[in-house]
């Protein structure tokens, strides 16, 4: 889950919304959801100690794969990237299918200490509220609808997929919507990442990132003084960026993030590697900045091969892509998102919209209805090792039944 | 070894120099050093192949010490700071010595590939010009000593020294000619230091150099978006450093030579570091460039901190000075540089005075008369990876047999 910003709402749309499940049996679920309580934080600490590294989710995915075993659901299997699958059958099993997913990983690396620290109420572990909570969050859905024995209209097909952050990339719903078999069953898609509950996320944030590498034959400083220096045109593409004023009517940024080269203090340095990151929720700005970007690293490579000698060697560039995240947005008036915006309000939660860079902005990015969601009592310090989650029963259990409503309202809608 | 500039030089009163061993001696002692050709290149390659980034020149020092007992040496030891030292005595054991050094640093860091690989007469390796081929050329110079049963007017005490390149910043050295018990006992020096004949550096170029480290408060690159990066301080400190069009009279360059940061490529950087390099053998010069530097830091740390958002903290800059190299030149009068440039001449070799950063600086800015010499067969690329020298038989014997007769005949000079 990455930072969002609020945008404004208007709900009147949302009001018509049909009832999904009879009220005898959404009562029944919630109690169990309460009921739960200290299971789901069991779960909760027992999945967030199972280290979940970028690109090394297959012990944390195995578990959870028993896991939805155990709770019955039907086809439950691990995919061709490591995204773990089942699915809980609806009434129309030809109907597209709800997708209701929780990534697998976290930002941090192996060796990490990911033992739960309690502390009152407060839950204190790397990865426990991005988004571990919302994986013991599925594991819940599932008991809670079975002991209300709700049958939805249609199949939710429940996902803890692997590669959601840095480079990962989105890989595992990158799967999904593109090599999957399961591709054509899905007809919208939620992502539950974070536990503080209100946001709804409707907005993908693209983002393009570049490793560059510029190049050069490096020398003595004294003795080869007047050859050409990588360190000047990588100085003058990061100069020339920060001058570039990026579009106001969405949101869109640039940063030149990290750097390492050079061999020591008295050579010119023959390798600079920078990273870049650029974003924005309008694919034409993106677009408009990455231009720019990519432009600047040519001219400032051309500019310094024409300012010094280049007997021993030209400098070179090589921008390689790192992160490409779509952009675009599930529009306001969905029913998707009308039905998540009711719930939450009617739950006393300041439902808003926002733009965020999530496992939905895949789905979205494809057309296909997509937000991003919470469940639990609030978390913070996300990618900080001092993350936390806030696991009051009282908050907690609101929040839980408060997304548990959203899907199963969220798999009565047609598709 | 620094690559110099030449300076003219007129030799007139050079020829007065006495002879400084029997023909026979010196006949059998050149002999040997032909005959010693592929011990001198089994030992160039044994060494290169021992790397020795800065300040972790031990595993190559202690070898060299080894070699230094198994040659006879006297008073072999590692000293405080790991320069390896071993004395051959002469007829006079109470006479100033002559100190004749090579440096076991290169400017390699730890993990480069340091393998031989030979292609005809070249061999390649990083650090092998500079200046491993010096470390084999003192120690064919003790065999050809040996078997040419001479017997120098007063000692020599062969140094292997550490810390000559970069941030090393001529520590080896600059410990022998201040807390070293040694000190007191040197009459004059001469650093081996390269392999390509004829150039005699009499001049220590200064250099100043320094590490900086861009400061800022860092955040998440998309929501932090538009605060101050201290990248963009650091890009308009090199950019500016690349316009400056440095002095013509006497050479002065200078160099943005290592570059280290950031967090992540979703990270606004809070630290970018630095390490500039800024050279001249004039005085005035080097301050000149020095003065500008120091002005474009400040300016570029002020211009970022007018441009961006500083709620969350402002850039800042703080330039730590990592190398302070005197300047100085030992008279071209002196013995030392007429007896070297005497036997340059009769080789053939076209010798010429020059500039330099080299171990001499440390004498030569103390008074004591010093030169920098090379011996061997031609080196070529020091400092890149592509770094290698010729070892083709005639050239390179030629090269060192006329290195050992400079330093016999420095021997003879009465301090």
């Amino acid at each position: 889950m990455k930072p969002s910003i609020a945008l404004p709402l208007l709900l009147a749309a949302a009001l018509a919304t049909p009832a999904v499940a009879q009220p005898a049996n959404l009562a029944a679920a919630h109690a169990k959801l309460a009921a739960d309580y200290d299971t789901t934080i069991a779960e909760l600490i027992e999945l967030t100690e199972i280290p979940a590294p970028p690109f090394k989710e297959n012990v944390r995915g195995l578990r959870m794969a028993e896991k939805f075993k155990a709770l019955g659901l039907t086809d439950v299997h691990v995919d061709a990237v490591g995204n773990v699958i089942g699915i809980r059958p609806g009434k129309n099993r030809t109907a597209k299918a709800l997708m209701v997913a929780a990534h697998l990983d976290t930002v941090f690396p192996e060796g990490t200490n990911t033992k739960v620290r309690r502390e009152g109420d407060t839950l204190h572990a790397p990865g426990i509220g991005d988004t571990t909570v919302t994986l013991a969050a599925l594991l819940a859905f599932v008991r809670a609808m079975d002991a209300g024995k709700i049958v939805t209209p249609r199949d939710i097909i429940f996902v803890a997929n692997v590669g959601e952050e840095g480079q990962g990339d989105l890989r595992g719903v990158r799967h999904l919507f593109s090599a999957s078999p399961l591709k054509p069953r899905i007809g919208d898609f939620i992502s539950f990442d974070g536990s503080t509950v209100g946001r709804i996320t409707n907005a993908g944030v693209g983002s393009r990132r570049y490793r560059v590498a510029f190049k050069g034959p490096g020398g003595h400083s004294y003795g080869a003084f007047g050859i050409v220096n990588p360190m000047v045109a990588m100085a003058g593409t990061v100069s020339g960026l920060y001058k570039i004023v990026p579009p106001t009517d969405v949101k869109t940024t640039y940063s030149a993030s990290t750097v390492t080269g050079g061999t020591s203090v008295n050579s010119i340095p023959n390798e600079i590697t920078m990273e870049f990151d650029m974003r924005s929720a309008s694919p034409a700005n993106l677009q408009a900045v990455e231009t720019q970007f990519l432009k600047l690293i040519a001219d400032n490579v051309a500019a310094e091969n024409a300012a010094r000698d280049t007997r021993f060697g030209k400098i070179s560039a090589t921008p390689e892509l790192i992160g490409d995240r779509p952009a675009g947005t599930t529009p306001a008036t969905d029913p998707l998102i009308t039905t998540a915006a009711r719930i939450l309000g009617a739950g006393g939660y300041s439902s808003e919209l926002g733009a965020s860079s999530t496992d939905s902005n895949i789905p979205i990015s494809l057309g296909i209805p997509a937000i991003t969601l919470s469940a639990g009592g609030g978390g913070f310090r996300a990618h900080a090792l001092d993350e936390y989650v806030n696991v009051e029963r009282g908050a907690f259990v609101k929040g839980i039944t408060t997304a548990f409503d959203i899907v199963v309202a969220a798999a009565d809608i047609k598709r």
